[in-house]
């Protein structure tokens, strides 16, 4: 498997107006998208710090896996993903490795990306994503 | 404050040996150094991917700081740390945007770089450290 980056890191939120002003205002990172993605019952809100994204998510509705979340965890770090230069070749490497994975093969993600969720029972409790951006690397 | 890219991502592991085996097998990252931090009771292993390191946390004592996280909410991800131009005068920012510091002004940490802590209730559940290497940056 080869890595290349973090591509993202998302973080669930109660409020996202309230995120958004703690990533504009102190950290001095500027949102440049939001996004629901109705699929996952989420809005998010994306800012780039170097090469990596933050992806704040606010549940749109409290059943779905992000509002379990915070319901469950509390806000905070939901998932780390990293990018990678073939992703159904990735997630069968870790398939191979004893990894289970939640998506079997890949799906598309926000932001038009292909992505695939390893199961964090098998990832230190780290929720990993990997995905791959079809458009800028082929 | 002038935020130029994710430092590192600092996680809480049980056991430094499997994770190690995770992020070098599965991944395919390199473990490029183990250090102990005598002062927070953790045995930490570094990984470079892109602009970002991993930091895998092992308590050295179960009433450590990172005992203690993983006491309280298991494995995960326990913070994550923002490279900045200026620890003490972001540090000061945060404060006066009314953000808790852990750190009222910067310390030593891990790799000789200068750090603080913002507290994680004023940034949505995130423990949050900025952090400035000043060997490099002037």
């Amino acid at each position: 498997m080869e890595v290349t980056h973090i591509e993202h890191i998302g973080i669930a939120v109660k409020n996202l107006e309230e995120g958004i002003r703690f990533y504009e205002q102190v950290l001095g990172l500027k949102c440049y998208a939001i996004e629901e993605v109705k699929d996952q019952k989420v809005k998010t809100a994306f800012f780039k710090v170097g090469q990596t994204k933050i992806e704040l998510l606010e549940s749109t509705e409290a059943e779905g896996p992000i509002g379990k979340f915070i319901e469950k965890k509390g806000e905070g770090i939901h998932h780390l993903a990293f990018a990678v230069k073939d992703i159904d070749g990735s997630l069968k490497i870790a398939e191979e490795k004893g990894i289970q994975l939640i998506d079997k093969t890949s799906r598309k993600g926000a932001e038009g990306l292909d992505i695939g969720f390893l199961h964090p029972k098998f990832t230190m409790g780290v929720l990993t994503e990997l995905c791959e951006d079809k458009k800028n690397t082929k």
